[in-house]
């Protein structure tokens, strides 16, 4: 039996790939785990039998025998626990991989989100033209101290691990924001977890389920 | 060799405990770890000695042998892995208890934090009257769905556990918002958290650091 995932029926971002259920894909794609996707529309989201799987009634959710997991982070830092591939051998580089994974949810993920959700839903509002720039400093500021720390380095502390598939998906959300092209050394890290194999598998396998939905 | 770690040289809630040095302090109580406390200012935070500590310039790091560690999501969880007293022995509650610490961070601390800097910073915005109850009924809606994920149970999923300590820690921000009185039960369950004598312990430490520095 392969686990099985949630993932939304209907793509928000059209296919982009920016749900959280991504993550959770690329994780199991590095690590070579297939699984299974359960589609929720956005009302069987709320309703008793997914809220008993996820409390706040959102995606993605794991299930695996008899463990039900919410939370994408610990989803993913789960399999990382169990498969090769995402965690490193020795133990204080393990530690450290995970602060990344926390580092991506806590600290670049909150402002991140903050001014996608003003660009999304903010636009006609009084207060937008002023906030913008505030939102965006915010960003810059975390995006200045992750180049910084990145230096010339392929990923945040040695080899691949699940904290930089963390990060690279909570950057991806600034696609749009133009705000990656202020820096190219942040955009080229992105670029390299967007071409791994596993990224692009993943990739496809949530693309296919908005090019299926709209077809029909 | 006791582990070290960072906290304000100068607390910005005048010792109420809602830096992220108090999650640290409250888990090494809860597992018996002594600890030292290296307390640095907000000048200092942002200088090379600690950003190879912390690369985003904050508190708390932690320091242990040769591992240096940030994000104090991170920082409980490795003391939780090496220590009795904070996750489940089973390996599916213990995975859960991890769920909820991301739930804690990722899910519940955004809109609360949100909430909380609008309260400090945009007070005398124009656009503070109309976005106060919007950040306000994104925390209610938060709370909601904790509370009926509660029930009448005293802690999150069976014993308390590090999922309940972040959580707690995170909704203890929401003091000076007036939500909690909203939501009876959840007021409750921080006030068990609060109630715990590790939490007294750390909560005690943080509040000498400003009383003595408040006194000199």
């Amino acid at each position: 039996m392969h686990p099985t995932i949630t993932a939304f029926e209907s793509s928000p971002d059209r296919g982009r790939g920016q749900a959280r259920d991504m993550r959770v894909r690329w994780a199991l794609e590095e690590v070579g785990q297939p699984y299974n996707v359960r589609l929720v529309s956005f009302k069987a989201m709320k309703e008793p039998a997914h809220i008993v799987l996820h409390p706040f009634g959102q995606i993605p959710t794991y299930e695996d025998g008899t463990l039900t997991l919410f939370e994408s982070g610990a989803i993913v830092l789960h399999i990382a626990e169990r498969h090769a591939g995402l965690l490193p051998d020795d133990a204080n580089a393990r530690s450290r991989a995970i602060a990344w994974m926390f580092a991506a949810l806590s600290t670049l993920e909150p402002p991140v989100v903050e001014l996608g959700m003003a660009m999304l839903f903010e636009r006609d509002r009084s207060w937008y033209a002023e906030r913008l720039p505030m939102l965006q400093d915010r960003v810059r500021v975390r995006l200045g101290e992750l180049s910084r720390r990145l230096g010339a380095a392929d990923w945040l502390d040695g080899a691949f691990s699940a904290g930089d598939l963390m990060m690279v998906t909570v950057l991806r959300r600034l696609h749009t924001s133009g705000l990656l092209d202020e820096y190219p050394d942040i955009a080229a890290y992105v670029a390299r977890g967007e071409a791994r194999p596993a990224f692009r598998r993943a990739f496809d396998a949530q693309l296919a389920v908005f090019t299926a939905a709209s077809r029909s």
